[in-house]
């Protein structure tokens, strides 16, 4: 769990450099803001003051608790799953290349400061000027970074004629197909790109999703977003796996973080996976995420065998059936034919896997007595061709936990490489 | 915040014993699942197994992280806020007063059991029978109490004359008028019983409400329900005070738990408010919800000075304006006219006081591009006709705040007083 130790207000950093335009954040936040005349003034710069006050502390505070922005891949993949999601889909309306470049190099100049604990913009919350708006919009402040991450991609309908981007386009972001029994709903699905927010404290996921979509105000706008829960950030690493709605444990056979060997193999993308205008996706990942309603009043009234069949794992340990511990070996054709973890099994899929990242939702209720609740379903892949589109196939075909499931929402984006420093998000496809 | 005690196995408790009926409770977890069979075999009871496995700990654990479900009021009014909230609104469907005595006696056997941390009926969420349902969901085990509290309340609704209940309707129990800008939902407002879970882990709380849902199966069910957050549960109790999405710190002005006489003035029903079959108030207390929308792309491009003119306290201290500190005493007619503070404050009130417990709400996004977010305003009281009415009557004329808001749902409820030990939920309405 994040460790107590106080955190001191800390000098604001250096305005990012390089790639990252400060003109364009002051225009972002001037424009979300009283226009021109603040901008022109420079009160609003991309700088970033510490978003705590004097002699606050509490968890969740000190640099241990900040995932650091930079580095070979986005965070947010392989880092330790947060208790707290907030994800989005935008539209971009930006109309030229530039627009695009410049909102990617705004987010991350703010992304920057978030995932850092810091307010964005000169004055941050309270410190500008009073007749302008503030920078911050203020709700996060005191609540530290609580191990903040911000990971985004572009989806499939980024790759069209309006920024000259469709020879970039990979060859592995295929549009998914549709599967048996899908009840999507368009308004809830795709966006030209996406941004997962997860950290440690609700409020500081929302600021964060929050203050990009008033960054991107006139140059992309949210599409639809969903909120996600795992468990409360107070639990220590060493607590037992989190349990789905179905109070089974969920997320037993995720490939760890630390075996990169593993990570290299399924989850980021290689350099001698495209070739070309696509080329620049090495180091990134494909993410798919899936709204899945999961039908709870009927599954309480099955029977705990049959749930445990349905699964191919025992319900308390998690263990797989006829095994005594959670993380035993197992030969996937032991457990019952139609079984999920028998079919989304490796060795059932050529190989495949996945590192699934999942929050359970619950967004109020269907209008008919019910709960509207299931797993906001997130995998990250190295090719979904290879791994969720096949594991999907076989699982909506004979899986028989696809009784108890409606996917309501859908998506699928390139996720970015990780940013260098004085880099931006996006850099590698937009600066070809 | 919640200490670090590694939590042992403890042992079931007795089942609750006197007003609530075991039989009731074999026959709600029995006809959510496979009914009569079920019951009749018992083997599902109204008694509690420890929801953690050997050997897990973590915070949320110890006994220190359980608030008593027994005593003079109930829990989660003068509670130390929680960090999360799941409340649920639901219709009655029983249709005779036993069956309506039944449902609240074993929501009374599951509350005690899940605010203890204890998983519901016999065989909790493994250990039953393996052909049947579990008596348990299971998604909370290894989660702990987390300090989980479950208040439940009557709406006017109760009082027609279904249960014969209309003489034993409090006067102060009125239907709340139509405010100016109301833009209230019917189908998310009112209900004929309500129930706030709050807890420190989301989950803990949404297995609560799912727990109870299922009970009632035949006897009630969900007419809406509404996920709120505030901040991570990690924030120690000396932590600053929680903000809202407009950035501002939220309940400096609450009353103290400690100031017992403020909450006999202002929050608990007292033996002389109400007389005859109505008396059963006493001890309880009114809460009324009101879901609002906050306009919050408008708010972020108000200026800081008008922001804190609107509101009448400073964004960074929350100081009242011209002061310095947050909690310093003030005169609410030094504050701008139109600015909430003053107008909601006790003084320009008749000296009436709110027990304020809001919870922020982010809900997707509006279908228009903005997320669908504001607070969900909790706020419980002696006398809805001498606090709440009259201060949304001033505010929603002449608060400055108003132009930002909407109030898009709402309900009041009478509370129940406390249980004590081996009663139930309403017995003192339902035993006259
Ligand atoms: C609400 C829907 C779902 C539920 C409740 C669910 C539940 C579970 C559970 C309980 C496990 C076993 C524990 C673990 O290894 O994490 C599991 C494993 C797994 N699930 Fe799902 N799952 C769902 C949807 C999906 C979907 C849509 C896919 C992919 C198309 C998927 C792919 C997998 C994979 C690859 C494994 C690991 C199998 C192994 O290697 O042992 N799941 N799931
Ligand atoms: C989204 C809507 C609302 C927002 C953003 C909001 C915000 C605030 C803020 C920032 C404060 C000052 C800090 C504090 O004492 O807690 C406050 C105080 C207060 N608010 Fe609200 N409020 C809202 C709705 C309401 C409503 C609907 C009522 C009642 C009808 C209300 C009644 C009060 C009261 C009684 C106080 C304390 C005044 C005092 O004694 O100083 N508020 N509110």
């Amino acid at each position: 769990m994040a460790p107590k130790t106080p955190r001191t207000t800390t000098s604001a950093p250096a305005a990012p450099s390089g790639g990252v335009s400060r003109r364009g954040l002051l225009a972002a936040l001037g424009s979300g803001a009283v226009g021109a005349g603040l901008v022109g003034a420079g009160v609003v710069a991309a700088e970033a003051s510490a978003r705590s006050s004097s002699g606050s502390s509490g968890a969740g505070g000190g640099s241990a608790s900040v995932v650091p922005f930079h580095g070979e891949h986005q965070a947010g993949i392989a880092t330790d799953v947060q208790a707290n999601l907030h994800f989005a889909a935008f539209d971009v309306t930006a109309t030229s290349r530039d627009e695009l470049v410049s909102l990617l190099q705004d987010w991350t100049a703010a992304a920057v400061a978030l995932t850092a604990g810091k307010e964005v913009g000169a004055g941050g919350a309270t410190g500008g000027r009073p007749l302008a708006p503030p920078s911050d919009t203020g709700e996060a402040v005191d609540l530290h970074a609580n191990r903040l991450t911000l990971t985004v991609g572009a989806g499939p309908s980024l790759f069209d004629d309006r920024f000259g981007l469709a020879a970039a386009r990979p060859a592995a972001l295929v549009d998914l197909p549709a599967f048996p029994a899908d009840a999507l709903v368009p308004e809830r699905s795709d966006g030209d790109l996406c941004v997962q927010a997860c950290a440690d404290d609700p409020q500081v996921a929302v600021h964060a999703i929050r203050t990009l979509t008033r960054i991107a105000a006139g140059r992309a706008a949210v599409r639809w977003a969903q909120l996600g829960y795992g468990r409360a950030a107070t639990v220590d690493p060493g607590a037992p796996t989190p349990r789905n709605l179905f109070g089974f444990k969920d997320g037993t056979a995720n490939p760890a973080a630390s075996d990169t060997a593993t990570l290299d193999d399924q989850v980021w993308v290689q350099p001698s996976d495209e070739q070309g205008a696509a080329a620049w996706v090495a180091g990134g990942s494909y993410l798919v995420a899936r709204r899945i309603r999961m039908h709870i009043e009927t599954w309480d009234r099955t029977s705990l065998q049959e749930q445990e069949q349905v699964i191919g794992r025992t319900k308390g340990s998690g263990a797989p059936l006829g095994h005594a511990g959670e993380h035993d070996a197992f030969d996937a054709r032991t457990l019952p034919a139609s079984s999920h973890v028998r079919l989304a099994h490796p060795s059932m899929n050529g190989g495949a896997q996945m590192l699934r990242r999942g929050y359970n939702f619950t967004d109020g209720t269907d209008g008919l007595g019910h709960l509207d609740a299931g797993l906001f379903f997130l995998a990250y892949q190295r090719d979904v061709r290879k791994a969720f589109i096949p594991i999907q196939t076989a699982l909506a075909r004979q899986d028989a936990l696809s009784e108890y499931l409606e996917h309501t929402a859908s998506g699928v984006w390139a996720v970015f490489p990780g940013v260098p420093q004085g880099g931006y998000l996006g850099q590698q496809l937009l600066s070809v």
